[in-house]
């Protein structure tokens, strides 16, 4: 379905923090929005938010509210997208959904459009958006394991608490503010004061002994890589940064590997900047990623510890490349391919 | 020499974060000294520093500074330490060195007291104190390399920016303040902002791509453990936290791991503290540790990507057991043994 004066979208969760980053997104990109619909619970209803040189209402999220709704990208948590997803398929939109709802489940691609496009064909109506750790990490090993074929990986993460939402990085400015006062910092959101301290607990932990955020990672890049068996460990960890995922990622490869040709591909690689002169001070970090849509990735470097290993180091913005980005990319892939309903 | 009424103890970078804690550890300790010197550059000298309810004045730093020390603890910059530690060692003095000047030299032995404590038996005067990251690193490889054989290693470390200095904690604090009200933070000691932000970036880049902090952790776990061929690789990083550093560390073993064993064996180890109850937030962090003498271990779990794998989580006081207390437990190890000169 090409629509000639554009589609009708719905944002869902519009007043969160990837919400807004959504609505951003859409401008920026010159999504061809014929009509925007604003999409949150009851208590943030009625807010204007701004929509190019308009104001937009919020209004409620009800069963009604995909009427006539092309593509709905959902960002409220898991349970509205279990609830509603459904119902936005039923009314003939195509939900993209940034939740981890649906990306395991089998009959929904989960898609990075540099890295598994092909995968949008398949969809029934729903199609899943990575976890944000998960995105950047197939960004940079795709290429990679194109050109040598990966055996395994070991991933460190820092995540940074606009992950979680808005409350968090409140109470990360909140904690700060406090312990520069030489008050004691209260947490509320995480089970420890985040400021000037960092944790090894994202989501909830199994009984495996690993959190939840780190069972995606796994799972979520062996499904998008089309690799089931891929040998695949990971470490998630909150850091008191506001804005930008940064990833350790180890790797060993099946084939010889060449740290200039990894450079050269990476470099070439559409969503990946490469900055990786160390001398010079050049290597990703959040604050420098921060509100940009890229990739970064630098620290190349041989990992002597075992045949054709490799060290590197990837950042993005967790709430643009990791979230409403891809999910705006996702989209665009749709309509340039006439995969919309 | 055991001296009935104590030891003369001479601490060189006296005002330093690391100096001022030996100072503090060789009192909570009751090290027995019989004199203290207090050793600074010129600029320092002049301030008076408590000492148990007496006040004992800065020396500036001079080669007859040595002269019936029994002890010289170093924490200075390799610099001081190169050229100073031989003229103690002329003078009679056994140099505990926290600068990275000798550690690698042959003929020092560089030690962590539970670790490899047989190794200040050949002293010539001078020992080295490990790099902070490596001691904490090998407190928690050690207890399990005896068990089951370590093949190879991979860490990646979130680094406090205390390990850099006074003006380090000054500047991420600064800079955290300047960003809360809007301000641009103004970068000195580091090439990047620090606050609200990271980088994998620690001491200065070789040709090989790694940082000396990277190589250090290398070829000081390996000196340690006297493994010369560990299988081991680093990358270390800075966050913004003031004290406490922490790693993931990933493990293989030759022989087949047993995590219930691991625990009970982590866990009666001396200077090791057991932190791993996640579901129950219990896992170490680096705001809780600072100020604390234990190496803190958690988040211990199969890495299923590899046989006999291990995934765990280490924190500890970067200027206590990562600096001063390691310091001044080898000092107590000369004294125990009678190892002076």
């Amino acid at each position: 379905m090409k629509a000639a004066g554009g589609y009708k979208v719905a944002i869902v969760g519009a007043t969160g923090l990837v919400g807004e980053e959504m609505r951003a997104v859409l401008q920026e990109r010159r999504f061809p929005v014929r009509e925007l619909k604003l999409r949150a619970s009851s208590r943030a209803a009625g807010r204007a938010l701004s929509w190019g040189d308009r104001q937009v209402e919020v209004e409620t999220l009800i069963s009604d509210s995909f009427t006539g709704v092309d593509i709905a990208l959902f960002s409220a948590g898991s349970g509205v997208s279990l609830d509603y997803a459904p119902a936005a398929r039923d009314a003939g939109a195509v939900s993209i959904d940034n939740s981890s709802a649906w990306r395991m489940d089998p009959d929904v691609p989960l898609v990075v459009p540099e890295v598994n496009p092909g995968a949008l064909a398949d969809h029934g109506g729903i199609i899943a958006n990575p976890n944000c750790s998960t995105i950047q990490l197939v960004m940079a090993l795709k290429p990679l394991h194109d050109l040598w074929k990966m055996k395994r990986v070991v991933i460190s993460t820092y995540q940074a608490v606009s992950g979680t939402g808005r409350e968090a990085v409140d109470e990360l400015l909140e904690q700060t503010r406090d312990i520069l006062a030489d008050r004691a910092p209260r947490a509320d959101i995480y089970a420890h004061p985040i400021a000037f301290n960092l944790f090894p607990h994202i989501d909830v932990f199994q009984d495996s002994g690993y959190s939840k955020e780190e069972i995606k990672m796994i799972a979520e890049t062996r499904k998008i890589m089309g690799l089931p068996q891929l040998r695949i460990t990971a470490t998630a960890a909150r850091v008191p940064v506001v804005t930008g995922h940064s990833e350790s990622v180890n790797i060993e490869f099946e084939r010889e590997i060449d740290l200039a040709q990894a450079r050269q591909v990476l470099a070439d690689s559409p969503g990946i900047t490469l900055l990786d002169d160390p001398k010079t001070d050049s290597y990703p970090t959040p604050l420098a990623a921060a509100g940009t849509d890229s990739t970064y990735i630098g620290r190349l470097r041989r990992d002597e510890s075992v045949e054709n290993g490799l060290n590197l180091w990837v950042v993005a913005d967790n709430l643009r490349k990791g979230a409403a980005l891809n999910a705006v990319q996702i989209a665009e892939g749709l309509v340039d391919r006439d995969w919309l309903r």
